[in-house]
């Protein structure tokens, strides 16, 4: 017998249950907040020269930790596993903006997806939760072009896609007034971590059986 | 014997166990099977003048109708109240293409979510599903632009982004070799409608507290 | 013996021509210095609400005026008739952020080149130059996309796209610690009226005929 | 003796002239037809592992080549040296898709603009013409996408930047009811290939000094 049934009635309906018979109860994730307590696994995967793009990863990984029973692996793209690939329940990718898109090895780690992960064509990473972090010298010269396009290419997986610290994702603008990542940016990150996290948490009871 | 579950039902429920006194509980919203029962709502707006993004809109709307308990409103988007938008938990919005980008009735049915409906600062659609759709001339000459902003302007409102029938979403090439929209462009759509339903239902047992 | 001539040198020039009488001409637009004095129409349409993009619209005239012999004109997008359209040799547009992309009011102006002004099937507006220019509240949240699909719809009209200011145009971020528009952003603004100025002087000899 | 004189001072020149002398005159390219007879040199550069791209890229060539003094050089990317970039008047690039966006072995390529040539910071490809050329199994699945961020990388250098056969550029939908590369779609290689050495022509004598 499956049931399921809303928060504010749960206490009455064990007492009453339990005043009554033998009951089992396996209570599984109802709430957005107990949902945010379902296990899940978010890969943080990035590309970084100066530090800047790492700096963003290590406040997204801090931001999927803020909830509990996470588990978040960051790697450098190169790094990246097909185990650490598939077992994820969500995807985060950072790059630095070079010519006004993501990097080279950020851009070949997607296209390694299928050369050496081989998600297609049955869609492997389907379901999962995608989104995107970005650093770049200017305001307005390719984070956002960087960001669109990692989700892009994870739409084209049918990845389902959130953003959070900025309508695409967190970014940081690395030169100018405010050189290096500064804490608004490293806010934005954690917030971008969390969310994704959150968003994982609610699908995984659903997606994962 | 499965049972979903509702506030009337918690009494007899209530009755139930009193009744009989050996029941195993196993509360879990469990498949996506079940889950895509969950009833939910879907907001299909489009603009349309030479009938093809309101054929593609039709489809959209019967690959959502095909999950059940899915409620679909299909409107021009200069008819959607913000009833409409507010009460949807997901919402898929198609276009055709003027000069490589969405028409300029669907941007304006986009800053008429603040102007007219004033989603922001509360970021009122948060949460929501989106998707969209595109009909275009020429092949790749604004169609994946006009989905692709049209994602963007639903990531900037923390919408929940999926695409299905093509990498952005559902799109048709109503020129050239194969005029108006073809029997593989409908099915396209009406795989997104299906797609945006499901995800919807996943999502609202979540969300929707 | 070379010259570069202008206007007043003339009456020297034949002075020269009748004392000599035996001169070799070679006409040709020789340098981009020379060029740039070809007498140039560059139309600068926008559209603003809080009145950001006008100030930075003020600024693109600013640049293109301080070429010598370039005529501008400065206009919200929804006062531009078919002869501001037709007679300019370069056309800036320039738009605020509203949810990630140009206004709605911008993209209309855009569909007006078709349904108001008919620019095509005969691509009227090919190979005037083109540039683009944005303004919004928060960093990376739409002055990118904004400017590269107002240049997506002037590639469909078959222009000629150049960029300053910025990778894809000028823009300013107008909430946040600098809030309006600060001085750097106005020499950006300027630095691409001047641009696109040039460009269309270096063009117009060879395109006007 | 060069002399570059406006149109109205002309006819007195002449008339003065003649009167006097024995003026030879050797009008330089005023007209498109004449520009396109500056010697040009066009860089075609792309990636391909199934020749689709590579097809593509030459009918680029042939178009190119259709104008009279046109030198081109078809490369793949990973072949181009700083002498191929820094000696074209122009520089057209294609990719096929991979997930939604160019490969990543022509984004290495154009980060090796920086890495390997040195570019930055005298944006030395400023003014040189640019354009993009895409191959895609899918419609509406990351053509667009990657000429438009070709075209983002090549404005981000402040290249001057065209589109032909297409909005974007030329492209060709390698699967589905017409596999490979079909007539029409080497037509719009063509067509591109062409307008990148036309353009170029005409700014040349301008841009060359």
């Amino acid at each position: 017998m499956i049931l399921s049934i809303r928060n504010q009635f749960v206490p009455i309906l064990i007492a009453l249950c339990l005043l009554t018979s033998q009951v089992t109860f396996d209570f599984a994730p109802v709430s957005a907040e107990e949902a945010a307590r379902t296990p899940v696994k978010v890969l943080v995967a990035y590309h970084s020269q100066s530090g800047n793009t790492e700096r963003m990863a290590e406040a997204v990984v801090e931001g999927a930790n803020s909830l509990p029973d996470t588990t978040v692996v960051l790697k450098r793209v190169g790094q990246v596993t097909a185990d650490d690939l598939f077992s994820s329940d969500a995807i985060v990718v950072g790059s630095p903006v070079y010519w006004s898109n993501m990097s080279g090895e950020v851009k070949t780690f997607f296209d390694n997806w299928q050369f050496k992960f081989g998600v297609f064509p049955e869609f492997k990473m389907k379901n999962k939760v995608g989104a995107a972090f970005a650093t770049g010298g200017q305001i307005s010269s390719g984070k956002e072009v960087t960001m669109l396009t990692i989700l892009a290419a994870m739409l084209g997986n049918q990845m389902i896609v959130v953003s959070a610290g900025g309508a695409f994702g967190a970014s940081a603008t690395t030169e100018g007034e405010s050189p290096g990542i500064d804490k608004k940016e490293l806010a934005d990150a954690r917030s971008l971590g969390r969310r994704v996290a959150e968003v994982a948490a609610w699908m995984k009871p659903l997606l994962s059986k």
